[in-house]
C-alpha cells in the first residue's frame, strides 16, 4: 500500500497474557509510527520465557524495519528481555559503561545491587534509549528498540526514539460516520469506492454509543486528497441511501 | 507450568494495528480462558490481508490446542476472516443453511442482500456460534473459534462458546502489595521465593497511582495453597525490608 518503512511491536509479559494488565502501549506506538509514517504491520504478545522472546525477536527483526520491544526491562527474575536479545543477536550480555556510570551515581553508596545492576546490562552494542522519567534507560541493538513495559516509561523512551528513526510519508485519515445507514446497506457501494482507491485502506466500523449507534467509515493512506475523495464518495453515497454524513470520527 | 490446554488469539483488523482502535478483547478472553483452565500463550494482531491471515491460522491451529479469531466477519470489504478461514482449512466457502435461513427470516424481504448474505456464508462443515446480541452468528471449525470484533457481541460469542471447551484446572491467583520497598530491594528475595516455587508463576509489578507508588507481587497457578505460601513469603520479605504489605493489588 506504500513504501514506507516497516514495524512491528513485541509486547513481552504474562500479564498481557494472563489478563491483569490491559495493555496500552500498542495503540500509543501504532498512533505514533503512522504520524512518522512507519507502517505497522503485526504485533505480538508473548510470555517471559527465554527461547519464546530469542526465536520471536530473531524472526521478527529479519522480517520488518523496525520491532519494538516492551517489557521486561526491570530489576525482578522476571524481567528477561535484554539477556534474551544479546541471546537473539548472539552478543554477550555485559554491563554498559554509560547506563552502569549513570546508575550507580544515582543510588546511594551500596544500593546499586545486583538487581539493578541488571538494568545497566545490556547487549554489547546496545545504544541507549534515555527518558526523562527513569534512570534505566531503554536501548536499540540493530533494529530492535527495547523499551519499558509500563506506559508512561515506554512513552518517554519512544519519545526519545522516535526522532532517530527514519519514517517516510505519513499515513493520514478522513472519517464520516452515520446513524442513519446500517453497515449492511452500505457495503456494496463502499466496496465499489475502496476499488477505486487502491491506494487507500478504507475501512467500516460500527458504533455501539449511549447518544446512538451507527457506521464510521475511515480513509486512511499517505495521499489526504485520495482520502478526503474516498470520504466524499462515502458521503454522497450515505445521502443515496437516506442518511445524514456527519464528517469526522463519532464523539466516544 | 501446568498441563492445561493451550491457546492464542488472533486479532484481525487494521484498525488496531493503525492506532484507531485500542484492542478491548484480548483482556476479556484471557481472563475467561485462566477460569476454565486454558492456557493462553500468545496473541497476535494481524490485518485484513488475505495471505497473512491464512498463513497465521494454519500456523496457529497447528501450535495451539485453540486459536481464537476476533473480527472480520460483518458485511463490509474489509471482512475477510471467513473467507480466509476456509482458505486456511482448503474447504469451499458456501452458505451456512442453519445461518443464511436464520438471517433471512430476520431481515424484510429484499434486505437480505449479498453483503449480508457474507455473514451467512461459511467454511464448509463449520459450526456456528450464536450469541444474544447479534443475528449473525460467529463459528467454530476445527480448534479455530472465529468471532465479532465488536467487544460486546465477542462477548456474547464467548459466552456461548466457553461451555464447550475442553479445560483444565483453573489458574487462580495472589497478591500482595506495598509502597515502602522499591522493586529493586525486593528483587533478589522475589528471585528466591520464585525459585522454592517452580510451578508458580510469580510477577512484579510497580505502579503509580495518585495515591501513591509502589509495587505488587502476584503468584499464579493452577496450585492456590502454593500461591498462598508464596505471597505469605513475599509479605515477610517486605516486612523485613522496611515495608507493610497490603493483600491483594493495590487500588486503581
Amino acid at each position: 500500500m506504500s513504501e514506507n518503512p516497516t514495524a512491528c511491536i513485541l509486547v513481552i509479559g504474562n500479564e498481557v497474557l494472563s489478563g491483569r494488565t490491559q495493555d496500552a502501549n500498542v495503540k500509543y506506538i501504532a498512533t505514533r509510527l503512522a504520524e512518522i509514517g512507519i507502517s505497522l504491520r503485526e504485533v505480538r504478545i508473548i510470555p517471559d520465557v527465554h527461547d519464546t522472546i530469542v526465536n520471536t525477536v530473531n524472526e521478527m527483526r529479519a522480517s520488518f524495519d523496525h520491532v519494538f520491544t516492551t517489557g521486561g526491562i526491570g530489576p525482578t527474575h522476571d524481567d528477561i528481555t535484554s539477556e534474551c536479545i544479546a541471546a537473539a543477536f548472539g552478543v554477550p550480555w555485559e554491563p554498559h559503561p554509560e547506563a552502569w556510570e549513570r546508575m550507580e551515581r544515582s543510588y546511594k553508596p551500596g544500593e546499586f545491587n545486583a538487581a539493578r545492576q541488571r538494568m545497566a546490562t545490556m547487549p554489547r552494542g546496545a545504544t541507549l534509549i534515555n527518558n526523562a522519567i527513569s534512570i534505566a534507560p531503554g536501548f536499540s541493538m540493530g533494529n530492535v528498540h527495547v523499551m519499558a513495559g509500563v506506559p508512561r516509561i515506554m512513552q518517554a523512551m519512544f519519545d526519545t526514539l522516535a526522532p532517530t528513526l527514519r519514517g517516510g510519508t505519513p499515513i493520514q485519515s478522513r472519517a464520516v460516520h452515520t446513524g442513519g445507514v446500517p453497515e449492511g446497506r452500505i457495503a456494496e457501494g463502499l466496496g465499489a469506492i475502496q476499488d477505486r482507491y487502491p491506494g487507500l485502506d478504507i475501512g467500516s466500523y460500527p458504533y455501539y454509543r449511549p447518544t446512538g449507534n451507527g457506521v464510521a467509515i475511515v480513509a486512511k493512506g499517505t495521499d489526504i486528497a485520495a482520502a478526503e475523495a474516498a470520504i466524499a464518495e462515502v458521503s454522497a453515497l450515505m445521502i443515496e441511501l437516506g442518511g445524514t454524513p456527519v464528517p469526522g470520527e463519532p464523539p466516544v
